[in-house]
């Protein structure tokens, strides 16, 4: 079948689902963003927040069963929009559009795919993401949280999505899956509740921060803190810290890359011939001035104190948080398809292989794949479908 | 011969040196730090700096054909400093000690080995380091120079220590060694003078900036230009961006680690227990508050500026210069062992790798070994003992 006929097969069978009146959850490439609220949510640092509210799409018919469903957890700087487009002139597709979809190895003609926003997202200034965050108005004081915001965990994350889930019926997940930070989520997920996760699909990700992540972490915030609009979180309806907050980015987007890449793309090229880096500081290296722009293209949309939330529920992760992993592993029942980036600089393989491991050593089913290229990181998330057909095995298992 | 025969033994050498009037050289483990001063020097990009200082010590002995010397160069943030103590009380020896003395694999009993601060050393406000850069003062202006210092190169780092060499009279050069930036200088000795160099021992190093590299060095001087006290260069006498450069070396160190010495120096301790890293903002984990020490000690020492021309002196190495690395190498004459270490994450074992490939393809002689350990990019440093018997033996050669 070729891929048009599939997206017009799709459409058709949207239509007819859609005259049948039966849940407009049948997926022909367009995707409505809908928004999850709960009253209040107790942290698992014992703190209430009061009216969460998370963002959240599927693709894809949930069955009557409700046991299809596979959850998409997103990365550090993404958002629910893993696939489709909210409208057909939408310049990109969803982050994993390339294994989501009809035919697609998460195969929407099988599966009901959801996929939400976390809280503390980073994008609070992208129309589209719904979140609850330091950027949120808090409503003991109708002003916006700032640091006071309760600092969060990938279980908490994990704890409002299953709320979500709840919402609409579902008591089972077929599969959770999810590149960097989503891969941490679906780690978290299996370990905290065992029971309800029968596979997990963690893509450059890791069953725990070990310390030179949390220490590189610690300097992907750094910058917003020493940019004095940043005032110790207290800048909205301010000057923001703008500056800041892009260099953070900058430091993600390289961290996200790897040598191959940069090779490739830009080598020891100048940005501008005739401004030269030998003769003046006006002169940049073109992977310099790359970065740059896109440093400062991401903190349009983003809010930098999400940005230091969500540093430190990376750095708090530790899969079942017993203490140690291997204590914290014990509880998961998932199969696992565990899938490292060969060029990753930001996750690298170690760690999967760690999870992977552990995970080997006390029964469960686990296959480790390696997505080999030069992308780093992002290869997670741009040559996903490399790794497509051995996704698809894994789900049929 | 035990090492403390051997102390003695050098000791008594040295006595008997100085009675004879012969050049006070022989090396009993006491440095003395001298100056060189060039009255005027004129940089790779063409401008002229005047009053060139740099400071230099020596260990060992020069013979009459002057043709036993070894050059050591120093790494980013290190100085002439390679071994000895400077007074019998200091708290530890320079950082390669292990390696160089009586007896051990850079035998100054066979040896003249000299070592030399570069231009724009990092550490202007240690009374030992003599240098010339952005913190020193304009002869033209009677103001410290700031950012309007030339922009130099690993080049002129080159020149000015040949420049060095030749008012000892020396025109030859056994072996140029070096760790890091210092290995760095060892590739542009080989290429840039090629018969006056007839070994390198590049540790640690790169013959050339790769594009990755040079988007991470970016990164490291970006925390000083966002920090408002360093006022596009201009603070000296008022207010210095120590923020910024603390957070720039903190950078520094953990690029320089590595995940096994995080695991087993951390793991994911928290510094203090009583302040939970989950509650709470002043929680911290025990990496990052000793990064944080890390960063703030070695500022105490360091001038930001420097700092951004040492970037950028890296950034602009591709030994020989001749805008392809292939092309840069062509020229080189020496013998090479290059040694990098496994676990290396600032200069990874790739680059010199990539070097020795080139390097044999044209004919060179050159031995690779890597230095294997858990320690990163400072096992070079720290750790350099361990290839001590393979850098003796390429010495003999």
């Amino acid at each position: 079948m070729t891929r048009e006929l599939r997206l017009r097969l799709a459409g058709i069978a949207a239509v007819i689902a859609a005259t049948l009146a039966m849940p407009a959850l049948a997926y022909d490439g367009l995707v409505e963003k809908k928004t999850f609220e709960m009253p209040s949510y107790v942290t698992v640092g014992g703190k209430t927040i009061k009216n969460v509210k998370i963002g959240w799409e599927s693709y894809g018919t949930l069955n009557a069963a409700k046991d299809n469903v596979i959850l998409i957890c997103h990365f550090f700087s993404g958002d629910s929009h893993a696939a489709g487009k909210y409208a057909a002139a939408d310049a990109a597709p969803g982050y994993w559009d390339s294994i989501i979809g009809a035919g697609k190895p998460i195969d929407t003609d099988k599966f009901f795919v959801i996929s939400s926003d976390t809280l503390v997202n980073l994008s609070t200034k992208n129309p589209k993401v719904v979140t609850t965050g330091p950027a949120s108005i808090n409503p003991d004081t109708g002003k916006p949280y700032g640091m006071t915001f309760p600092i969060v965990t990938i279980r908490d994350f994990v704890n409002v999505q299953k709320a979500l889930l709840e919402s609409l019926g579902i008591r089972k997940l077929h599969t959770v899956a999810g590149a960097s930070m989503g891969a941490i989520q679906a780690f978290e997920w299996a370990a905290a509740y065992p029971d309800m996760v029968e596979r997990i699909v963690p893509v450059i990700g890791a069953a725990e921060a070990d310390a030179y992540t949390i220490g590189w972490l610690d300097f992907w915030g750094q910058p917003i803190k020493i940019d004095p609009n940043w005032n110790g979180g207290d800048y909205y309806g301010k000057a923001e810290p703008e500056a800041g907050l892009a260099l953070a980015l900058k430091i993600v987007t390289i961290h996200a890359r790897a040598p191959g890449w940069a090779d490739a793309t830009f080598g020891r090229k100048q940005a501008d011939p005739a401004k030269s880096v030998l003769d003046s500081w006006d002169g940049k290296f073109a992977i310099v001035d790359a970065l740059d722009k896109a440093g400062a293209a991401r903190a349009k949309v983003a809010d930098a104190n999400s940005f230091l939330y969500l540093v430190r529920a990376n750095q708090l992760h530790s899969a079942g948080m017993k203490g140690s992993l291997e204590e914290g592993l014990k509880s998961v029942k998932a199969k696992a398809l565990v899938i490292p980036a060969s060029s990753d600089e930001l996750l690298p393989p170690y760690l999967s292989e760690r999870a992977a491991a552990l995970l080997k050593k006390q029964g469960n089913a686990v296959e480790l794949v390696t997505l080999e290229g030069n992308g780093g990181h992002l290869d997670g998330v741009l040559a996903v479908a490399k790794v497509g057909e051995q996704i698809k095995k894994f789900l049929a298992q």
